[in-house]
């Protein structure tokens, strides 16, 4: 089957973790470890978080006193996509022999009418005092916010709309590489008045822009891998309970805390709702047991889930055309 | 016809400029829009330096306090790719509307026994005082030579054996993408006793890279742009003559600056002994005039080139095939 996974920028740069290359790199390797065997069986597309990533080199470039000013949102996105797209293509090479992989630069296609560029929350790069924070909203027309006794600037996280290089992604994957695409939800652009595509200075949901992705690939499953094994019910509370199994529905009528969670149950109900397919949120490590319906908060039209046999994986398309000329 | 180009980094950064983004993404618009009609007539394949790009960057992670050492340069030229990457991809989309366009992270192998691993001569980074650089040759096993009265890092520029993607690359563009790769000359790797990619800290000629792919790739046509009209033969003296057509025997009898001008000397040469076919240096904002004759050095192996119809473009393969069957 075809597979959309979704890798937590967690998972290659841990909370607290020095942001050395060498830790970041054995932290790819053992993600492209676990992810090699799914790769033997199926189709996989990867896409990864790249939010610690980019706080690290925002902070490089806000202290590069040779630049008049910081490099751009879009472009630091873009450098974190060849950054961890070299480490991904090169440990999963390793992982699979024979195998071609394929390492791609993405952007990814939001509307300037977004509501979230007129409300934008997500913090982004440096600290500031407020005299510092007024002078950067006044040179920079940047929005500041204060994030405890300091300040820092937001920036607005609009909804993916489309990979813009989609097409190739699925070309390359119906030739049998693995693809890893859309870093950090792919760099946000939007269309001008002329068509042409501009990039914006935003944060994307990585998430959600799998669960885009994975609609137009036609995957059969998207998994949202991140560092905990399932979805839980009434988190902090003694009602607690890990959710196995679920539909778009009742997992929607859950209430989760508003920060991480959020927008991978977004993502994974959307998916299942738009497609009818399977979508599943779990841990990293239990990615061959979650595809097996043995770990992970499965999610179904129906909400249940009994491992591969149950999804009905389309005909390929030399069948249908077969038909038609008999 | 196809044609692989290899652009200069400096062509994005000149020299002295400042390294802003805004100002690197100005010379990326204008080279594409440069190279776009010929994306209109041919298949083409674009790599580009990143010497002053990757500088910037080595300076940066050099500078960051929070690293425990600084990001080695396989890493720091992955970066460069997906940065450079990105605004090509951007910007050739928006000069080509309707087209695909492609741009992709890259290895590529070099060989451990390369002789120029044991006799380093580039430099990289930053300056160092003669105490500070003796203890970063102790500390991280670095070379350090005397550049001026400072001292700097010198790691070694092996020769290119294979862009490792090479496959997907062709996959891309004989689907009709216009191809952005191999960046900076590709991220150097070697092999290592498992037949594992492992990057090394080399920086890789991309005019040499470029004559490699082309010769993977059985390219029609390998351009080199740089910011010279035409190879100048006697450059400095009373004699000096700018060299419109050559052979590869009369190219390589001709004395040239040790510096930029060998290896372009060198790619062209070898693409052209190797394959029989057709190759130039030149002016980006002559491309055009290049593939019509009318401008820069042009390499053939009997010396002559009167423009588009003196190449012959092999027969499609599926030619080929109709045959067989009658």
């Amino acid at each position: 089957m075809r597979i959309v996974i979704a890798l937590g920028g967690n998972a290659l740069l841990r909370r607290g973790q020095n942001p050395d290359a060498s830790a970041q790199i054995a932290n790819v390797e053992k993600a492209c470890a676990a992810l090699a065997p799914l790769a033997k069986e199926h189709e996989l597309v990867i896409t990864h978080g790249n939010g610690p990533q980019v706080g690290v080199l925002a902070l490089q470039s806000a202290n590069d006193e040779t630049l008049s000013e910081p490099y751009p949102l879009d472009t630091l996105g873009a450098m974190t996509q060849g950054m961890i797209g070299y480490w991904m293509l090169q440990s999963l090479q390793n992982n699979l022999p024979g195998r071609h992989v394929a390492s791609m630069v993405n952007q990814t296609l939001v509307m300037e009418s977004d509501p979230a560029f007129g409300d934008p929350t997500k913090f982004v790069g440096a600290v500031y005092t407020k005299e510092e924070a007024d002078a950067m909203a006044a040179e920079r027309g940047w929005t500041m916010k204060a994030d405890g006794q300091y300040f820092r600037r937001v920036v607005g996280s609009p909804k993916p709309q489309r990979v813009l290089e989609t097409r190739l992604i699925r070309q390359m994957l119906e030739s049998g590489s693995v693809v890893v695409c859309a870093g950090g939800g792919g760099i946000p652009v939007v269309r001008n008045e002329h068509g042409h595509r501009v990039g914006v200075e935003a944060v994307i949901d990585k998430d959600l822009t799998a669960a885009v992705m994975a609609e137009h690939l036609e995957a059969d499953f998207l998994m949202i891998l991140t560092d905990v094994p399932e979805v839980i019910e009434n988190y902090g509370t003694d009602d607690a309970r890990p959710v196995t199994r679920a539909t778009p529905k009742a997992l929607r009528d859950m209430d989760f805390p508003a920060g991480s969670m959020g927008p991978k149950v977004e993502a994974v109900c959307r998916f299942v709702e738009l497609t009818g397919d399977t979508s599943a949120i779990g841990r990293l490590e239990d990615a061959m047991e979650i595809i097996a319906g043995t770990a992970g908060t499965i999610v179904t039209p129906g909400g249940d889930y009994g491992g591969p046999k149950d999804i009905q994986v389309p005909m390929p398309a030399s069948v249908g055309e077969a038909k038609s000329h008999t």
